[in-house]
């Protein structure tokens, strides 16, 4: 009988019917002959109301204290849910980030876990509590101050504790059944997964998908902790992310146009046994979209060495992180380039005011800003020995209609950054050019065919 | 320049604007050379609604979670009142009770301080920051899990962080303006004290007055530290307890009737200095009352060695604190006596039920309960060496048509109970008997006539 790690999400415990409807789950999961710990975010609307709170006395709220005030949200939740199991008869302990051993640096508000000492919870699990943890926060080594860890922080708590823990699975329940081959509000065809790949999983999520975090994904990855995301209110069987599918796992049936024209499938049936290894691993995973991300073009820049160093030198300085990034070829007759690159809409104003400051240094022509923009995605790590996969997604964008203003791809993954109006469109018409629509007639992979 | 310790209750940090406040007022007492600690209670009502959130997943919350769960609410107006003292450009770092050092025993929802330990917050003052607390919670010293110090918590966490750093002076801010005579709602003509005796304050925290609590005061008491009782809304003077009052503290001007006719005025003025001690300490400190306990009458108990033993044992096993205890000489004929106890009313019922499953061992006739009592004390250190005290007391009681049913005293108070109705004009009648009424035309003690 192994020890599962589950983690539930504010949505999950918004109020005290939530919490109540928590303890259940979690109390079956010890009856059927687990070992228990939970990992539990701050109750609905709390981690907002406790920001509303601090930007009335201070309009900027400092680090050390900001994370002093955001870490009672999860103390709140993590008692109640502690309670509640023990109303139920079994014993339940909560423990702050510190109590439970989640060491981080002293990077207050975005704070790394640095290392994880459960001394506490193997000692109040093998007395036979379940184990309640604050998700979200640690305690920093050196000066012993209270740490939040950043966005998707509960879930990293989670796995991070899974891996201390040597845990047989870490439980993510959300608000939604699972991750899909699109966001299900885009694409309506959109299928759940019953499993995905580690690496599909990271470009997915640094491509726009909301269900996991990066962060909490490559920590798995990097212990090889199965997630399993699923949701905490149909109790369903969710989505799988690890290094190898589930035993008796049947990938998606898809159907895949092959070839330039559209609608011919080619290839042979899903789920045959041919003992292909691509056969197994779904050639492409999902399609994913990010609206969140502005764009600026750094026009006229000498097209010398060390150049764009300097620009990307004054965006680190400024501690800006970037996404995508672009040179064109200089045009020979100017000796001047343009760099465009994209970023979090949120750091826009601060980038800009750090390039303004840098021009005379640089001495670049001007700057552009452009916040209507999307990024459209397609990651499969199977695509990498697939090329008909670039030409395809072109081919579907293009038959959309859809303009493309920069492009950037990696192993598994193609992004292109399109008008933010065309980004509807464009996932669909991805979604269904790769077959992941769920009523396709055609049950057809690309697998057999690639190359 | 010494240290100062400030406390701030939750009606003083209700809201954003209550926190701006009272930071404004932490930073005036630094800029006036003042090193600062401030503790800190809950903002308004988050302890009550988090006592509702609890109630709602658990009839019985559970002692330890309960603890974790209640801690949330300094955790919040801590960290906002030091976001809001560095929003006014000066340094302040908020410390969690466990932070503080604040070492407790392991009794959950009312743990004693054990030890302060206070290393970190010493360190916090040494680099030229406000240290912010969190009152009312402490870190168990065997289990190392958060506990709370029950009711008045928080004023004992200030008493204690003053004694552990050998502070000035620990300043207890509230809504009032300072200790009174008697309560000003039932007496009009109540004045504020300039200082009041330790000893006389613990008889009146112990006898109904709400202002400070016994333990803070007796934790004073015994470390010798000044308390400062004064409003965060006003800004005035208010009263000092301490063991001697202060250099050019003239007690207050009152008219006594030293004889059983009222009106007639005897004794020296006030203010005189005759260097007689007695004419520096007030004969009598206040009137306080208390509504809030019922009284249980154990009715033909037999009058035998070890039977009250019996009685009480059972209500100590079932955890509850009495109050006064009267016994009747036994009726000769039967040989059957009656013994009374007072208790809080929150208790009667479990009482009710020790005594009666007591019943087979103790063999008494019957129970009666009655919570429409109330008690109305008179304190002053001074009454000890002035018999006259008690006499003009009961008269005030008998002209004012009060019936007594209780009686108990101490070498420095006298408490009656009575019924509930007769409180507010008992109080009111011994206020003025002792010339404790603010508008008096003559300003006379007592002490100079005593014996």
């Amino acid at each position: 009988m192994g020890l599962v790690v589950q983690k539930y999400g504010g949505s999950s415990v918004a109020d005290a019917e939530g919490i109540k409807r928590v303890a259940r789950r979690i109390v079956d999961t010890k009856k059927g002959g687990h070992q228990v710990v939970v990992v539990v975010s701050a109750m609905g609307d709390t981690t907002d109301e406790l920001i509303d709170l601090a930007e009335q006395v201070s309009p900027i709220p400092a680090g050390r204290e900001f994370d002093m005030l955001l870490t009672a949200g999860e103390r709140i939740s993590m008692a109640l849910l502690a309670m509640a199991i023990k109303n139920l008869g079994h014993e339940a302990q909560s423990f702050t980030g510190s109590q439970a051993g989640v060491i981080t640096d002293s990077v207050h508000n975005k704070a790394r876990i640095i290392d994880v000492t459960p001394g506490r919870i193997r000692t109040a699990l093998d007395e036979g509590n379940i184990a309640i943890v604050a998700g979200f926060q640690g305690v920093s080594q050196d000066k012993k101050d209270i740490t939040t860890l950043g966005r998707g922080g509960s879930d990293t708590t989670a796995v991070a504790l899974a891996a201390a823990l040597d845990a047989e699975v870490c439980e993510i329940y959300t608000d939604v059944d699972g991750v899909f081959t699109a966001d299900p509000r885009v694409v309506k065809k959109a299928r759940k997964m019953e499993w995905i790949a580690f690496e599909d999983m990271l470009e997915l999520a640094s491509s726009g998908s909301k269900v996991l975090l990066h962060r909490c994904v490559e920590y798995a990855r990097r212990y090889n902790i199965p997630i399993h995301v699923r949701s905490s209110f149909s109790g369903l069987p969710g989505t799988w992310v690890s290094n190898e599918p589930p035993a008796g796992h049947r990938p998606l049936q898809r159907s895949m146009p092959g070839s330039r024209s559209s609608g011919s499938g080619s290839g042979s049936t899903a789920g045959s046994t041919q003992g292909d290894k691509s056969m197994e691993q779904a050639i492409i995973s999902g399609v994913s979209h990010d609206t969140s991300e502005a764009k600026i073009t750094v026009v006229g820049v000498p097209d010398k060495p060390g150049e764009a160093a300097t620009i990307f030198r004054a965006i680190a300085d400024a501690e800006i992180n970037i996404d995508m990034v672009v040179q064109n070829v200089s045009a020979a007759a100017t000796g001047l380039t343009d760099i465009s690159f994209t970023l979090p809409k949120s750091e826009g104003h601060k980038a800009m005011e750090a390039l303004t400051k840098a021009q005379a240094v640089i001495a670049f022509d001007s700057l552009r800003y452009d916040d209507q923009i999307g990024k459209i995605s397609l990651v499969g790590a199977g695509m990498k020995t697939n090329p008909g996969v670039t030409a395809t997604f072109f081919e579907a964008l293009s038959n959309a209609g859809v303009n493309i203003e920069l492009i950037s791809t990696s192993e598994i993954r193609i992004s292109v950054v399109t008008r933010v109006d065309d980004v509807k469109p464009a996932v669909q018409a991805v979604h269904s050019a790769f077959g992941l629509d769920s009523d396709s007639d055609e049950a057809v992979v690309y697998g057999g065919t690639g190359r």
